[in-house]
């Protein structure tokens, strides 16, 4: 076979709040670093998934996107919308709810439901946390 | 003189926590009436404020939009920005921190330096709490 | 009792199909009248449904927005989603779907439901067919 | 006749450059008024028609949107696309042009044109500098 | 010659109806599989055309921006705008109109017209259905 | 160590006039290539930088943002924000503005201050010229 490779990408929204506060430093540390952020505050955040597959030519997609809706909704949305990151995630305990590391986690909780993406790859996790900064995340390490 | 009456719309965000919880009401009243509001989330708040009043000939301006952002600067958003609306925030002491009555304070906090409008009259604050769902307060009562 | 004014709007979207044609017309009349707008194709819609009334002092709401969203869904959103408007939506039969006349329906839609908005009165409906074409009404008339 | 009032706005997007400087200031004078706005600079500049009238049933529309557009292309936005707003458009001759100032002359180009308006009545002009900046202009004066 | 290579992209919109049926599948599994995207609807279409190419030294620029504009009206543009895709569109013919095919359709119709790339080379169809929902094409294959 | 790599991207617009116009060719010859983009015209910029990094687990952070902010602002948006790119701008001397140039220039800029992105690397500059038109720029040439 020969099909296309296609990336599809799903978003969605949630608004939560948190804070940077890293249990290493000390507390004029940790406003030294983070700044305001080490305050409680809040976004709505925004969050992208791709994955990447070969169209079916029997139905013209990649996989559903209505499962993979149902994936983000049940792995990640139902967990964090109206939460504070902070305290009411446990796929979050023990994290410093950075941007960069609720890409890792999130891509960890989409991994996670591999057997639902009909075939399709895993490819990117976007977390865009206010208009003018996001984060994107491929799996990869260093 | 005869001058055209304009209005002008200045936009800032912000980040913030808050959580939506009325004093008078019981814990489970309270989760009842608000849903997943009454549990610390939090959003990137948007709010415009609209001045109305006759151009300038000699400037072709209303007023300075300069000193209109720094008088909502200093009057909201160095007041709200990375904070938690519940516990951090001197003029929101004692108020269920809904966008209705954000958009209440906010006009207050805006009327005290109404000395610094340059003559333009206050018309209306729109507070953004998310992409669907936004308030507008034109300082009327009934 | 003295209490502040407020609107609030909520937004959503909903993707259908028409095309504009008058049975009054003949089908070039319709042709010149239109241009493509006569030939089948869609939009992603986006209606804004606005509401004013008193801030409740003891909720801090001019009415609860998760009651006004399942007014909208209910009686719009439900019934134009994924719709072809000129063949599959009964409030819509014999109208003409042009944005205008989609407000207005809309308009009636919701105000049938008058008993939900909690004593706030329906103040506009925003119908937005494209990024650069909306229409707006306010249930005057003349 | 009874008609439902409906307002139908359409939006243009043009490039642009300017400076805001008063031929009756002097050099320091204007720097100091307008900041870095004295300086020649530019924008991606939205503006806004707003037109109000009855819904014609033969049509379902209160004008032609079509129409609407052309006049606001020839009157409007051939004459500022991709021009220096203080020296190539002959309508601003003189005008500082602020968006107070570029609100005000768009609505004498537009009412220029009423008779191709079907009827209608404009109602607005809004003129978007940036994101976060726009002046509204309803034809009023005090 | 060592010349940057850099990434040109150019966007432009179109509405349309369409619905997802496969001919392979009965009714009521073209029910089960698409949902109701199987009822014909419609959508405001984004569609982003990315090429890639070293910059002119004589002139700034990877190829005229004008010229990739007008392939993209003419390859696509004039003839999905304001149509039926799943009727009225010939490079469509018995195509299941998801975003993926649109996608790699879209693609091999801009690759027709290589020539006119002044050199620089097809990188990705990015073809977005609503707000939440978008795809990318590469040209590649599995 | 082993630790996840990541793409942050911090975005910033500014206000700027320019034009194209090369040097090698005669009026005519600008104005045939360029168009109306020949003439003095302007725009609301936005520019992205991204850079990549491992996560510190200390910190949960690739770098610093605002440390990146801080070298956006200073390398680029303080020396072209409310400006005239083709004279007021020392870094932009002799180089035709068009955004492939532009993104190439604030590449060398943000790559001149690499000491103080805290060893990301950076990995992609985009320039935002009209919502319908970017460009970017990953460092290459061929």
């Amino acid at each position: 076979m020969n099909a296309p490779l296609v990336q599809i990408t799903h978003c969605q929204e949630f608004a939560a709040a948190h804070r940077l506060h890293s249990p290493k430093l000390s507390g004029s540390e940790n406003a030294a670093l983070y700044g305001p952020c080490n305050n409680l505050h809040g976004h709505n955040y925004r969050f992208e998934v791709t994955v990447e597959g070969p169209v079916d030519p029997a139905t013209g997609m990649v996989m559903n996107l209505n499962d993979l809706a149902e994936v983000m909704r049940t792995a990640v949305w139902q967990k964090v919308d109206h939460k504070n990151l902070c305290q009411d995630v446990p796929f979050l305990n023990g994290v410093i709810t950075t941007a960069e590391n609720l890409a890792i986690a999130f891509w960890n909780q989409i991994s996670a439901h591999q057997a639902r993406l009909d075939g399709a790859k895993l490819h990117r996790i976007r977390v865009v946390e206010s208009p003018d900064n996001f984060v994107d995340y491929f799996g990869g390490a260093q």
